[in-house]
């Protein structure tokens, strides 16, 4: 009886879109005593009768905003990892509505950056609230500059590593594999006059293939020194080396709960990783947490 | 007009005890820009009639759950750096029905350890939910153990510093000043049996004055090595290095807006920092908070 208890309250996830994300949303899910997937959908299939509480949109960034529409008009919630950090506040104001008018949650932005770093940064802020926040990347691919360096005239393939300089400077690191009879110098040219790059400390760097590069890790040093009341000289620093698809999936299941959490309280709306009380992300006895981990 | 609708809504803060921590809650709560100090009051002065919407308890600890009690009673939010780990949940259940019967909101535990380092346990306990988290303490002063050190017989004044050797294990060195004709060594043995002592590595030395060693500054040194979903060897690590009364005032600064806000939205009752939203820490508009820390 207890264990049949226990199983109904498990909280169904969909997963929608099945890449590097969908995947490690997959194994978080199967991971977690609280989780069972309810289902795993591809981004262009039937999703207008998804049955879950909760669906985790693992598609590319720019199409979850309208995934997340469809999805919240069936009433089930939804988790995202939209990283288009200029964008975020839009879509909290373009589907808080929606999520209202269906008796739902959505969380949205729900990484590790923007996402579990958001989260130290706020904490941060708020503990000493004047000083600077620096957000130092990698090594770790950078999708989007390794997107642009791929649209090169005469590039077969790319990876474009970003390395941290501290102060939130980065040096790209830019691996190009030639198409035949690319010259090498001609894209060194193009891309290091790319907007993408022309910014940055850049180098190109020609290989016979990028597969044999391919490795998921990345990382974060995120350094705050600030005044807390009129006390300078207060220092804070967050690292992580991590998997990063691996740390997106486990992310998007501990939002998953807490927007399930969110719902079971009537609190309706769009909401950003810092507008979550930390405790709602994890599973387990409340008191058991409150008693280990404060 | 826009400056006096401003200045209405500053949140009025009492400050109750004035040591140390008092102090630093007073320099905190005068550099926001949306708090203004209602009054000091020592914890002895009558505190029946306080006009306040929040008090900030900075009393000893073991004075807190009688004070807390006595303030909610009075429909006034409370925030408080109780920092007995063992006991803080029982303090939680204690007070959330006087908080939920006065229709108020009390904050616990709400220093930076218990505190701001409970809220980032909690969110890698979430983002990598296998593993251990050491908590490493200092360089830096342990007010236990300096108790226990100065109720040696023979010690004048005592200082204990604990040192972090990794992995949770720490490290005493203990400074005393002895009583005119106290033995060292008798001292030194007696030190080293008490229960306080005789667990870790205690090194005892005498010194002529304590006062000259007297340095607030504190540490930590917080690290997870865990999994997420099935991906092991993801890595965090949090440190900071910092004044300690003065990162305590600021988070009970911090605490207090927290309060007043979720007693705004009618959540009455009592809470540890891991049930608060990190947002609700920070003054300021939503968007430019969500637009600068997401």
């Amino acid at each position: 009886m207890h264990f049949l208890l226990e199983n109904n309250m498990k909280t169904r996830i969909a997963i929608i879109g099945y890449g590097n994300i969908g995947k490690a949303v997959e194994q978080a899910a199967l991971a977690a005593e609280d989780m069972q997937i309810a289902g795993i959908f591809h981004h262009n299939d039937n999703l207008d009768a998804i049955d879950a509480d909760v669906a985790a949109l693992c598609t590319p960034t720019r199409e979850v905003p309208a995934m997340a529409e469809r999805i919240l008009r069936q009433g089930i919630a939804t988790v995202d990892s939209f990283d288009i950090h200029g964008q975020i506040y839009d879509l909290r104001q373009r589907l808080t509505p929606i999520a209202r008018e269906h008796n739902t949650v959505s969380v949205i932005a729900a990484g590790w950056d923007p996402g579990s770093d958001s989260m130290v940064r706020a904490l941060l802020q708020a503990i000493a609230p004047k000083g600077i926040t620096y957000t130092n990347f990698g090594p770790g691919r950078s999708m989007g500059h390794t997107v642009a360096a791929k649209a090169i005239p005469g590039v077969k393939d790319a990876l474009s590593m970003t390395i941290p300089l501290g102060t939130g400077i980065h040096r790209r690191m830019v691996y190009v594999e030639l198409q035949d009879g690319a010259d090498f110098k001609t894209v060194e040219k193009l891309l290091l006059a790319d907007d993408y790059f022309a910014h940055d400390e850049t180098h190109v760097i020609e290989v016979p293939s990028i597969d044999v590069l391919n490795n998921v890790a990345h990382g974060v040093n995120l350094v705050r020194d600030g005044v807390s009341g009129t006390t300078h000289n207060q220092r804070f620093e967050f690292n992580m080396s991590i998997n990063n698809p691996a740390l997106t999936g486990q992310v998007l299941v501990a939002c998953a709960r807490a927007a399930v959490r969110m719902r079971q309280e009537q609190r309706h709306g769009t909401f950003t990783m810092i507008e979550i009380p930390p405790i709602y992300l994890l599973p387990g006895n409340e008191e058991q947490l409150i008693r280990s981990l404060v």
